[in-house]
């Protein structure tokens, strides 16, 4: 995909002044679509006897690109751009999230029952019977969204500030998707001892806790230390979340080439935090066998010095002991799963798997391999781009995992949970809708977060 | 105030069947008043022949009184208690705040921009240019309510999770009163290094840092450690939102006695957070003298082994080096400020005080002197309690010093902002309202919090 399309991502507002004349806009649009741009709107704006201001509102590929479409409108004779607007920067001035009062606060009896005086017998209540915290506060239905921005979506260690609007973006998701109340905790440290510590001694105020964008092999010492100190789930959604969409997905894809977990082959490129877990849980489902490959190349028994969880990969992956390139691993492989880095692999790489397979090239926004060529070959092929059919997105697990944890009152995150929110996405799509490009349902699927949050908390420990 | 007040922060509702007989709900609600408790509605919920269910809310005067009520209702002939609901904790149920999207996320385009993949220009925006934190994310009007529940109310150290139903409803009042985003941080440590460490962690989402029931001396550590540390406000309520709020009542009280704020003698029972900053912020304002009452007498220069913070008041007040009692020491003193025990003080007491005294008695909900025995030889008496005339109430200055800090873009919450704000909240009165009952604004006054505002971002220095 070095060719991208334009996306609203990159969508931008042009004011500009055209000559009155009958075929001026019309020059303005055919300019912007001859740039490559997608006009989405256009608006007149104000107007007199020899000039029209119109907005004119395009999707763009990227920053560089909203910049050529903006110079050619310039060059057009009789027209002048006075403006432009980048939509995605408006949207986001002043913060996506806000946060306001569940109870009215009109007259003194209402501040009396919801402050002081009224307030302390609440607090006395919480004081004698700890537990009741998840009845009378907000730890009933929030989650903490805790990053230390050192893995922000593909952009690496930009810092906890600048991953502020990914956060946020998150918060905003829980509550839309599964009415769950998160908040951005993000922390200006990267030292795994203070980020346990920090988490720890917040964690009264929530009912689970959310990491993101936290670097591996860190994030998972994070996690299991956070898991131990905790009594409320912690969930790496890197790899919990990315993990269960992967299962969802690939369980629909089997059903579509009529192959059987126990029976494929999987090369799994990327054995980071996101690859990790999607290992272990497709392990876990009783795959057929897997070879993990990341920069020092496949993971086998022999190799030496390998941190905690590539030693674990190695010892419970690459049942044949394969040390060669990745081309040479997918070689009759039935299914490849990438969480690594854009165009490692050819068509002809996509060529040599096993007949029916599936490809699921998930590096962001650019996949492993072209999926244009992918297609030609497996029969089925997902990527992470909301562009493309079939995207892999984890906004079709972590709104019902936390919904459904939180109702549970549940006190961990278990695999069981995984495997049931993993089958309840998978079975939203039902049998009639499957076909190579609907393996996953839509993120606004309505039916999605309620399945898994059902499935979740059936599957979570009666209390 | 030994014998406390019917108050709606203990309403309850009380579900009886009564007899249908024409005087059976009089007999009920005569009850209840003979009982001492305040009938604020009668509902009828259902009924047949010879039977009718009310719901009977009043007003008790705490949880034992609201036991007696019931014990006597139940005592009635004919009369059947169902159930006893408590308003105040119905209200609290599941909490007391929410997190909501500020944007649209209908559709595909609207997740693109709102999170991936058009987010990412926005985070690569800040992480070049971090000041664009505070116009791009939550940070622009955002607020930590930061406490270690070890001063929750008068309550004492009752921990993060009973503290936090106090902390929701401080940050429903930020959003009510000032339009501010607050969170509740409710801490699970009462390490002062540690606590430091956290909020310096933590401050990159925010705009501004709210110090809440943090017990003293503590609390003055912590507040100027992270006022060294941080490049946003720390602001420490029990100390100088007090402190700006009994500013303001002292200056408007001050009016109505026609005595000048550099002529009067002032002693303050309580050298705790609140006492501190009260006389401190006196002092800045050229009080005539101040003698300091605690645990171990008069502050006075000749004693030994005191905290910094007794040491410092040791050295700037009691002038005349007294060494007495407090009730000595209120002998011709203009004005008594009481941020300490309840029943401290007599009536005699008061009345030994100079002419045209002025008593604020601010225990809560218990003050240091009965406010009806005070009001017979005080010209001007105020409390804390929401059930007397001239309550001075934080939520008079912390909503509107916030958003004005926030507007204003501080990095600092200054004495300036603070003698600002007091002054904003005395002239809200109005010089034709003032009288010896009103000397601050009501809490509702629409106008206080807006005022504030400007008089911070006034006072702030130009950024």
């Amino acid at each position: 995909m070095t060719s991208r399309l334009p996306s609203a991502g990159f969508s931008i507002t042009i004011r500009a002044s055209v000559t009155s004349d009958s075929s001026a806009i019309g020059r303005l649009t055919t300019c912007v679509g001859e740039s490559g741009a997608i006009v989405t709107a256009l608006d007149v704006v104000d107007s007199d006897h020899v000039s029209v201001i119109v907005d004119i509102t395009c999707d763009t590929a990227d920053s560089g690109h909203a910049d050529q479409v903006v110079a050619a409108i310039n060059d057009l004779e009789g027209v002048q751009v006075r403006k432009v607007s980048d939509r995605t920067f408006l949207l986001h001035l002043g913060g996506k999230i806000e946060v306001n009062p569940k109870v009215s606060l009109r007259n003194r009896d209402e501040l009396s029952r919801a402050y002081t005086p009224g307030v302390a017998r609440v607090c006395l209540a919480i004081a004698e019977n700890p537990a009741d915290a998840r009845r009378l506060t907000i730890k009933r239905n929030t989650v903490a969204v805790v990053t230390d921005g050192s893995a922000v979506l593909g952009l690496g260690n930009i810092g906890p500030a600048a991953s502020l609007p990914v956060m946020e973006g998150k918060a905003a998701l829980f509550k839309r998707f599964g009415g769950v109340d998160a908040w951005p905790v993000v922390l200006d440290t990267q030292d795994t001892d203070q980020i346990v510590e920090i988490v720890r001694a917040i964690a009264p105020a929530y009912g689970g806790i959310n990491l993101e964008d936290i670097a591996a092999p860190r994030c998972f010492e994070i996690e299991a230390r956070l898991r131990d100190l905790l009594d409320i789930p912690v969930f790496h959604d890197d790899q919990h979340g990315t993990a269960i969409c992967v299962l969802a997905a690939l369980t629909n894809a089997l059903r579509v080439v009529g192959k059987r977990m126990s029976d494929v082959k999987v090369v799994v490129s990327g054995a980071g935090a996101a690859g990790t877990a999607i290992m272990k849980l497709l392990l876990r489902q009783g795959v057929g066998d897997v070879i993990a490959y990341d920069r020092r190349g496949a993971l086998h028994r022999k190799m030496e010095d390998l941190s905690p969880s590539w030693q674990w990969l190695a010892d419970n992956t690459n049942r044949d002991g394969y040390e060669g390139d990745l081309p040479g691993a997918l070689r009759g492989a039935d299914v490849f799963i990438g969480v690594s880095a854009p165009n490692l692999l050819t068509g002809d790489d996509i060529a040599a798997m096993a007949e029916d397979a599936i490809v699921f090239a998930l590096a962001n926004p650019d996949p492993e391999v072209d999926p244009r060529e992918a297609r030609k070959h497996a029969k089925v092929v997902a990527t992470g781009r909301s562009d493309q059919p079939n995207q892999i997105n984890n906004v079709l697990a972590f709104p019902g995992v936390f919904r459904g944890m939180l109702d549970a009152h549940a006190e961990e995150f278990t695999e069981e949970m995984a495997l049931a929110a993993a089958t309840a996405i998978a079975d939203v799509v039902g049998e009639e809708k499957l076909n190579p490009s609907v393996i996953v349902p839509s993120v606004f699927d309505a039916r999605v977060a309620p399945a898994v949050a059902a499935a979740v908390r059936a599957a979570a420990p009666k209390r």
